[in-house]
């Protein structure tokens, strides 16, 4: 995924989480080593894993409870008192129920805004799965002085899990705390993440309100002094645009959800001629259903040519590095972004023996274009690998971990 | 899939092609028989196949060859200069991996639009799939007596393979040809399939040419007096509509492609609020790439919320009744529509036990919502296994399909 790097025949060696060296075979220098597993690729490719950059990752609760309805009313009825059920011990079997569909898609990392902090990277750890977690407060749950403290304990630059300052939405969070989060990202020099503009009603309620669109009105109160990443972006202004790109800006484009939920197109096309940096993302399994990688990629450029009235909109190699260097660099992850001497060792190989794979004209088209989850042989994070031929190595047997979620969403459903 | 039939737990007996019986266990009955074969389901879902209503399955050669084109140059330049360098053994090879894919998607038939009838009926008999060949013509390949003399040898009402009467488009088959295959409908009483305002622009030459849409241009033809299916039906009008339901013509939805291609999107609840018949088609390897009915379903829902700007749009249980019932009922495969005894078995077992399908709230919305290939673990065809566990039952090894489909592939791209 580096530019202008073609795809290759060789190897690539690991150890101690990192990549010590992509390139040629090199058999003199192999055979000193004494390896603890050498595996033939037999020719399928190794690729360095998706980011998942905007996702909810214990929302799996809600999958399927509450589709085909509007934005709002699923927010209000069918999500917000289902959520004031959990548990911090539930978020941590439903996200880890997460984890395990996105070992499956070849996603090797999220970034997760959802309510426990505590329990989410305590699941992740557990796993052996990469995990930004992001500050999700809002008028209803969590606090400034809690996102503070989340950010002290649990913020690193290394490591598997890290923290980062955000809050859930400007329509759901009054001024007095996005003055707050605004104060602790000029405290502590950190970037901010929130949802923005997924709506155009959203939108026609903060000019009403404020005389400014959600993204002019959050810069006015100096929350993008340290950049950070705006999830949705679909109702996006020429001023909105020019917001995200002075302050370098990561938008983290969600279409499943997008179109799901009848939000609309976000405008992926124009951000792209104006240089944006851009990511993807599943979103929550209540809104989305499926964390699949391959089916948000191909929904970024597929939408984007029905939108411009185009079929030359946003190729397949803009979409491959969204979804890879893009979302490292949305995720402050500049060591997991591509297979280079030095970086972790978060990659995956894709099966291209499968009859969606066929013939091989072209691989990133392929991947985009026909790649699927079932294309997924391998799913490493850290040299450690977490996902192999339909098996997961992640400390606990999937079947526990299903009994969990299916006790944990039939406990809620039968208390409302 | 029947009318108001819940899912239940039993078992399904199946011999001479044919399901012999669908209920509750039944130990008493089942020790009597001498079995070939006892699978245990362990809980997963069996249900009937999906029929892919349109397809063009050996422009597999074009996968990832030439995306992100606009329609006609795609087809002009792109296209039709490298089909006419395929040979009849060419598709017969082509055929067979497109089959292949299909049944990882759990797709236990085709209607399959293409060149040469022989060879693709062929391919299909030698793998043991459900394909009906529609004819082709138009102004470029295939004549009307050609269409009769494959009609007369390969319309069957039984067995695997059948051929049914069709041309390219209206925009690609002069009056003449088309009158001619108006004649054969009246002459064997048999439905017509073509494709059908896919994109705004042949629909308005269509109007500047003869003052009327295709639809109601092909109406006044005498093509639809015996029904039949149209594809895409991207841009029609309320009279187009009444037209397709007068003549009780099968609507088959493409998003996939009309997205990639940039056609648009079909108005698909407005079709479903007039009691359209509907099926869903993948189209070919070419425009879409790849053969998948879960995300032609997902899309079906997700491009229908977007579309008419409300999220309860289209629901979960049209969209299966379409990949399935309707599709047996716009192919003419009555007897492979439901799970009832005495129908062909033509079904597939979906794995639930895969984190995308838990918890089980609701497995209709987990199959259209968050259904994967990955989730497809059987697919039998008239009672015979063909994918099983990622393995392929088709008579021809797997490897040697892909070595096939890749030396076509670069010989006709050398050629050009």
């Amino acid at each position: 995924m580096q530019e202008d790097q073609e795809i290759f025949d060789g190897e690539i060696w690991i150890s101690d989480h990192k990549i010590q060296y992509v390139g040629p075979e090199n058999k003199e220098e192999a055979a000193k080593i004494a390896w603890e597993r050498q595996i033939d690729a037999k020719g399928n490719l190794i690729m360095p894993g998706f980011k998942n950059a905007h996702t909810h990752s214990a929302m799996t609760f809600l999958r399927s409870h509450a589709d085909d309805m509007p934005l709002l009313s699923w927010l209000n009825d069918q999500v917000f008192p289902y959520e004031a059920k959990l548990t911090p011990d539930d978020i941590y079997h439903l996200s880890k129920l997460a984890i395990m569909e996105y070992l499956t898609s070849g996603i090797i990392a999220n970034a997760d805004m959802y309510l426990t902090p505590d329990t989410m990277i305590q699941a992740s750890e557990d796993c052996g799965f990469r995990t930004t977690v992001i500050g999700a407060v809002n008028d209803f749950t969590q606090s400034v002085k809690e996102v503070e403290n989340w950010y002290e304990k649990y913020h690193k630059e290394d490591g598997l899990t890290s923290y980062e300052l955000g809050f859930h939405a400007e329509y759901t969070t009054k001024r007095e705390i996005l003055e707050g989060i605004s104060e602790l990202s000029k405290k502590y020099h950190a970037p901010i993440y929130t949802h923005n503009s997924e709506s155009a009603s959203e939108v026609a309620q903060c000019v009403e309100r404020t005389g400014m669109t959600p993204t002019v009105y959050m810069e006015q109160l100096g929350l993008f002094e340290y950049g950070g990443g705006l999830y949705h972006c679909v109702h996006m202004s020429e001023e909105d645009l020019d917001v995200v790109k002075r302050h370098q800006i990561s938008v983290i484009t969600n279409p499943a959800s997008n179109l799901k939920l009848a939000s609309g197109i976000a405008p992926i096309e124009e951000m792209l001629k104006r240089n944006i940096d851009l990511a993807i993302g599943t979103d929550g399994p209540a809104s989305n259903n499926c964390l699949d990688m391959f089916r948000e990629m191909f929904l970024v450029t597929a939408l984007a040519k029905y939108r411009e009235n185009d079929a030359s909109a946003v190729d397949a190699a803009e979409v491959l590095k969204m979804a890879t260097t893009g979302g490292a660099k949305a995720m402050n992850l500049s060591d997991c972004d591509v297979l280079v001497k030095g970086k972790q060792a978060d990659l995956i190989m894709i099966d291209l023996h499968q009859p969606n794979m066929q013939p091989i004209h072209n691989i990133r088209k392929n991947l985009v274009y026909s790649g699927s989850k079932q294309n997924v042989k391998m799913t490493m994070v850290a040299g450690k690998i977490l996902y192999e031929d339909g098996e997961f190595f992640i400390g606990t047997d999937a079947a526990h971990i299903y009994e969990k979620a299916n006790e944990i969403t039939q406990r809620i459903m039968s208390e409302i």
